[in-house]
């Protein structure tokens, strides 16, 4: 087994472990392609959407949030291509009755193969819709059919007349969405990265046409600025340029922003000149006016748009695998141990501090302890600890992500040295290294580092 | 048309025109019971959930979280009994063909009667099951088969041994979760309290047997509290206590917390003690152990659990209620008019400030506006507005539900008395009273009013 893949297994356990990321139903067996998210993985998801939402809308004069349905007419699906079009290519191996991807095939002298009996007597390719169907009401007609949006854009383009009409924005402007999605997903694989049910956060940001190539430079260039604000190394992310050749027919130019994950670089969120063509689409099948007026030049015409589009699972899972370190570390006692630690940029660790009380059997300690947590809870997520060694409390932490701890000890109560009244231990998750620091000074302190 | 007929007509408009919330698809004809939340309508919402996440997880140290998924394995919603009892009584009308739900159906002398076409010629009553199902993988096979969940609630109790395991919480401590659930309502009504894709904010509160009780009442308090924190007054609260026959089988006792809508006292949350019964079920139908082990006792037992379920749609719409207010106001020329205002909790509002330079001519004004606005903005939801004249913009404010607004003025640049350098105009929004407040006060003086 390769180190990569090595790194990757001992990712997958420690989320698990540490109660980051469950399979959803796992006691029935498990749904392939769907994931859970545990007590951390929820902070850990929650602040990566949060600090989204912030730069994205809440910081912008020129973004508008919406939060649009799953269910999706069908006939807005139709509209977008995505009835027609979003398809893989499928077979049917006629030996062993398995379907499988035509593009994926393994091929033995030049002739594909079933990968699961090494057949060869193959059904000819058929698409294959990705979308996920239901029935909605009470009659089982076609027309009841509703489909699980695909992507979260579709809704946006749809509303955009009453976002337009209600929040009075001039163009360039941006609606931004975070939500879930779904792919029916022949080969879910690589772990939270390709599941049959996701969450996105897209942005399309509406402009004139003669804005759109300079637009699509600055949001390639924002984009990688926020994962980088996020805690990802510009050495480790990489811009494709997408050949002219692999863009849908109405792009004018997109960017593929790529994640060197320990499986391979890949996409983290695209960001797309989609031109004028959604729009177009909507406002052609619906018979319903999607135009701007602008009311300098007199002119009615439909916005072009860029969109960066990202993967909230796949951030997830680049942030866990670039946060995860093992080390090897000597304790108290000279002997070397590993220590598991996870690197989190103190903005999206779901824990933000640990508060100890050196002992759980001093009732002073404990006390100052809980004050502590009151100071701080209001602020950021704390996590009370008071079971074991202090150096067992450290590594839990450290596991979590944690990037602070803060121990009440004996010099805390001031017992010793009353200049050492109201100070704590503050502990440095990546260097251990520990200060004295006054429990007034923590708030500031600690707000700053995880702004 | 009653008057609070015409009061829910003009919650609709006023939450239409200002982009709260939106029919989903409306350009194709909509969806039936499904809706979008604009940028207004998101922004109240995240703030409902946030304080809901904040005060039921971050500020307790006996709850976490966890986010499920919404595609569910067949055999969880058969042993939590949805796939055989989740049904409504359905009959279909032979004259019109029109299906309606049995239990609802007008009756002329005793005998019911198609409420389309006035026929009495019905099928007998079928139950037709509300969940929303949808085929997963490349086969359509009855194995194929996933749900849509019908609430949060299960994949808390699917998932209750890895969260145990993972977190090491110890009796009593609850798994809390906010997200979409679907129910393919036959009769969706009442604009968003009863549709067919909605949201909840759920909690499952695991305990001992003999403190379920006791925690009932509890967590009654607890959510009442809640209630009254983000806006509802107590006089349109109401606890009915579910009586025995009206209760499900397993369940030792149920509150519902009411709400005095236009149409009618709703429920808004279930507080329900469930026993034991959802994890037994689950234990029983995966063969996975799900009980707990207490190290004091040495005991080995299937907790109970109090389940607080709140669905955010209707508390959206409760808090719109409840803050829509029509009054008559005299205007600076002394003519009468409608002001119309959301009097929301400053929590909750959407928007928590607007700024205004009188102004937009005046760049001295407008770079003024501009400092304050950069100021507020990285602690609150900032909204700036520069056109029409001032009363107009507060006017639109008022109508978002924005609790305070800033006008910058001349007094503002110390033009004419140099003590109001850097003061600005603070109107609220209830009293629309004015007053005089320093620039350099504006972040602590708002950030108490909206915490």
């Amino acid at each position: 087994m390769s180190s990569e893949s090595q790194r990757m297994e001992k990712i997958v356990s420690l989320c698990k472990r540490r109660g980051f990321i469950f399979q959803a139903d796992e006691i029935y067996g498990g749904l392939n392609g769907v994931w859970d998210y545990g007590p951390l993985g929820v902070e850990l998801k929650r602040n990566l959407k949060d600090y989204w939402w912030r730069v994205m809308v809440r910081e912008r004069d020129d973004v508008v949030g919406l939060d649009g349905a799953i269910l999706t007419h069908r006939a807005a699906l139709k509209a977008s291509g995505h009835e027609d079009t979003f398809s893989d290519p499928m077979v049917d191996c006629r030996t062993c009755k398995v379907r499988l991807r035509a593009d994926q095939l393994p091929e033995k002298n030049g002739v594909p193969q079933c990968p699961n009996c090494g057949g060869k007597d193959l059904t000819e390719a058929r698409p294959f819709n990705l979308m996920f169907s239901t029935q909605m009401g009470a009659s089982a007609d076609p027309d009841s059919i509703a489909y699980l949006r695909p992507e979260t854009a579709q809704s946006i383009f749809v509303q955009f007349k009453n976002v337009l009409d209600t929040s009075r924005k001039k163009l360039p402007f941006g609606i931004a969405q975070i939500g879930k999605a779904f792919r029916n997903e022949i080969n879910p694989r690589n772990y939270i990265f390709r599941s049959r049910e996701f969450e996105q956060m897209e942005l399309e940001y509406f402009c004139r046409p003669e804005q759109g190539a300079e637009l699509l430079e600055y949001w390639k260039n924002e984009r990688l600025r926020f994962y980088e604000n996020i805690g990802l190394p510009n050495e480790k992310l990489h811009v494709l340029t997408v050949p002219e050749a692999d863009r849908a027919f109405y792009s004018k130019g997109t960017y593929d922003i790529e994640y060197d994950f320990p499986f391979g670089r890949q996409e983290l969120e695209g960001v797309a000149y989609r031109t004028d063509y959604d729009l177009t689409q909507h406002q052609k099948a619906s018979g319903k006016p999607l135009d701007y007026f602008d009311e300098e030049t007199k002119q009615r015409f439909i916005p072009h748009v860029i969109e960066p589009s990202a993967g909230v699972d796949r951030t997830v899972l680049a942030l866990l695998c670039e946060a995860f370190a093992e080390e090897t570390v000597t304790d108290e006692k000279g002997k070397s141990e590993t220590r598991t630690v996870l690197r989190f940029h103190p903005r999206i660790a779901p824990i933000k501090v640990g508060v100890f009380p050196l002992l759980k059997n001093q009732p002073a300690l404990v006390e100052k302890a809980r004050q502590v947590q009151a100071l701080l809870r209001p602020l950021m997520n704390v996590f009370y600890d008071e079971t074991g060694a202090i150096g067992r409390r450290y590594r839990r932490q450290d596991e979590a992500g944690t990037p602070f701890c803060l121990t009440i000890d004996f010099e805390s109560l001031g017992e010793r040295d009353a200049a050492l009244r109201d100070t704590v231990t503050l502990r440095h998750r990546d260097s251990m290294e520990q200060e004295r620091v006054a429990i007034a000074e923590l708030p500031a302190r600690l707000l700053l580092a995880i702004a």
